[in-house]
């Protein structure tokens, strides 16, 4: 039973019931012993579901974080120069800013060294979007991976290493405990992954609305509130940007399908959402890796990186270094597509009032854009086409989404799904703002 | 996995992690599934948690508890003619209260058909206590049981059937996982084996104070109320009566110790406090089991049982009946006897302020008179004798109580441990009411 058995362990979770905050050794030794299989998963449970109810301090938080970071291996980048500046995004539907921001923040100098997550939601996850592009690899070795970051400034790639193996272990147990959406468990489970992931700052794209994993914008301020703090505690400047999520991000959702909208916004085009959202994180990016840079300036490097087509050349380099087929790139319609369409249309008239956004992730899911399990596979050209925002007229009849997938079955299940999520009323929406908060 | 399978059973945890009530078929198939092995420990263990936090409306807690009763045999007592009235006590130190009252009650005409569970505390059980005295058999098959009762009118056997398997189970889990304090919780536990166990109607003797396990008085009314209404709930009569447990009741603490306090009590002597409850008690079952009597009139028969020998004369047909060596309560001399004593003696002059009441159950176990596992083996002649109540004034150097173990090794660690027992204060303290209120 090590230094804290089952004998011991029970006087902890007591101590967390009764709302006397933990000390940072007997959290350290219970990470260490729950990661080593000597503190059981009923005990495990307990004090999670007990720390639902009673939250945890900032010591706590930072110390528990820290002993998660340290469960397992923790990368060392400072081969590649310059300031690495990490990203993270708290996940939203139609979520492709890492495609367009990897681009623009190495066309402006400041090296793009990324590890992304597979997509366990509805949708596809970065990795999947970018495999969505004939012969992509994201299983780099290490080596392929600095060499394609000092070669093109930027690269992204699927987790290699033994990152947090604490965080799998408890966040599959909370999974299945109803212990997730604690803030500060949700914060531990973030950011003990980015600080293993070896990067020198982080920016954290935090996002708030009917698409987001947390839903009301004063939780979703905690949750940034506290991961900064976190990041900050452990020295790594850490900026959170609270973005709106209340409809998808752009008009695409599903992996291909976003790609070629990625592809029209490095070209110039595209939605303004996904436009402004994609130069503020970059901004602050850029900001965060020049010393030489503010905010602004770096917005307006941002914004200048993309009119000159610098952010467009980066990424046709990161696309052929990481084996993708180029002539996908410079011929879109050779990439992935549904066999299949339908044009879904408004029931009635009156202004797109509001969106179930997690409703549009669900739909893209059924349409075969997701994994429903770790060993689903995922139709790469499957997805949807968001045709009108909120806040627009539409009359009755109008296409308010065209739906892509396989077969006639896939596109039904979805159709079905999406009745009940676009809200349809005689006023207009209030307006919102997209960038709703930044928090240091 | 059943009806309900991990997949359901994380909603009804996030369910009573929000505080909406659980419906009573959720509640049926969470206890049917749980006992069949068909929801793992850490998620029952996650829920019981949040019902730490969340507690339960009196629907759920009389449904769980229901369904606990359920889990196992439900036993029929209807062979035995009368109304039979069971009494169960939440614990305390020197609680020998069963032995007198069972004698008392059957001499009164109300029959007394009573399983007692072993001591897990501190200190012997009721069974324990039987134990002590040389061949009494607490072991007898379900036949021997009833001729005894219909002989005599009154027997005090172990449990024989499988009474409410859920709740050893969830008990097991509980301890192990920090979620023991829960009033539902315990309320359930208890309820689901008296209502299980087959009597009539049920009264509970709920202590209250320093030695008892719920010390606070307003948490112990609680626990009074909710068990009270379980138990009305189910259709049977229950009646809590709140005792006070600040010191030990009665002098005695270890097993063959309170058999001898009994007997004398039987013939008459014995402390003041002990007697109150006992008569109290006793009074009470007696107007719950015969039509014809008023509480009042249940305390006096049971006074007229006490002075009149006919309360000892059952008693001593229990005991034969039992298999127990009369010769040992005519002398009770002849009942297991440590060998070591030791005096402890007031360190300081002033009156007898409190006593930690829990912390003499604690000595007593350090003497030998309780199990620390399952497996312990109890000292029978082992315990103390408290020489002084609180509120007595006290020289420095008087006796406050005689331990008895089997050596010296067992003396000494009591000893030590009593040294912060006793609070001994200039001024004298609040006296205190005994039968501190009655829930209906």
């Amino acid at each position: 039973m090590g230094m804290m058995g089952t004998g011991r362990f029970v006087d902890l979770i007591c101590k967390k019931r009764e709302g006397i905050p933990l000390q940072k050794e007997e959290i350290r030794t219970m990470i260490r012993n729950y990661t080593e299989g000597r503190i059981p998963d009923y005990q495990m449970s307990a004090l999670l579901m007990a720390i639902c109810f009673r939250g945890m301090n900032d010591d706590e938080l930072t110390e528990l974080t820290l002993a998660m970071r340290d469960s397992g291996e923790v990368l060392d980048l400072s081969a590649i120069p310059g300031i690495k500046v990490d990203k993270h995004s708290t996940g939203g539907v139609g979520d492709k800013t890492t495609l367009i921001i990897g681009p623009i923040v190495a066309a402006c100098g400041v090296p793009v060294a990324k590890m992304s997550g597979r997509g366990l939601g509805f949708t596809g996850g970065t990795l999947d979007k970018l495999e969505s592009i004939p012969g992509f690899r994201t299983d780099l070795s290490g080596e392929e991976f600095f060499s394609c970051v000092q070669k093109n400034g930027v690269s992204v790639i699927g987790q290699t290493a033994d990152l947090a193996p604490a965080d799998k272990l408890l966040y599959a147990l909370r999974d299945v405990t109803g212990t997730v959406e604690s803030i500060p468990l949700i914060a531990a489970s973030v950011m003990s992954k980015k600080l293993a992931a070896g990067s020198d700052k982080i920016l954290l794209d935090v996002t708030t609305g009917s698409g987001a994993f947390i839903k009301e914008l004063e939780r979703s301020r905690e949750l940034a509130g506290r991961m900064a703090a976190i990041g900050n505690s452990a020295g790594k400047e850490t900026v959170a940007i609270i973005t709106s999520m209340d409809e998808p991000l752009g008009y695409a959702v599903g992996n291909a399908l976003e790609v070629r909208e990625v592809i029209g916004m490095l070209q110039g085009e595209g939605p303004d959402d996904l436009r402004e959202v994609c130069l503020t994180l970059a901004g602050m990016m850029i900001s965060m890796g020049r010393t030489d840079a503010s905010f602004d300036a770096g917005c307006a490097m941002a914004e200048d990186a993309l009119a000159s087509g610098a952010a467009y050349k980066k990424f046709r380099e990161m696309v052929s270094s990481q084996g993708g087929n180029l002539s996908c790139i410079d011929s879109p319609d050779k990439l992935p597509q549904a066999e299949m369409c339908y044009e879904f249309a408004a029931p009635s008239e009156g202004y797109l009032y509001a969106i179930d956004t997690e409703g549009i992730g669900i739909a893209a899911g059924l349409l075969g854009a997701g994994r429903e399990t770790k060993e689903s596979k995922i139709d790469a050209g499957a997805g949807l086409i968001m045709r009108k925002k909120t806040g627009v007229y539409v009359k009755k009849g109008e296409i308010l989404a065209t739906l892509y997938a396989a077969d006639e079955e896939h596109l039904m299940r979805a159709r079905e799904h999406l009745t009940s999520c676009f809200t349809i009323r005689e006023e207009a929406p209030e307006p919102k703002k997209l960038i709703v908060d930044i928090i240091r």
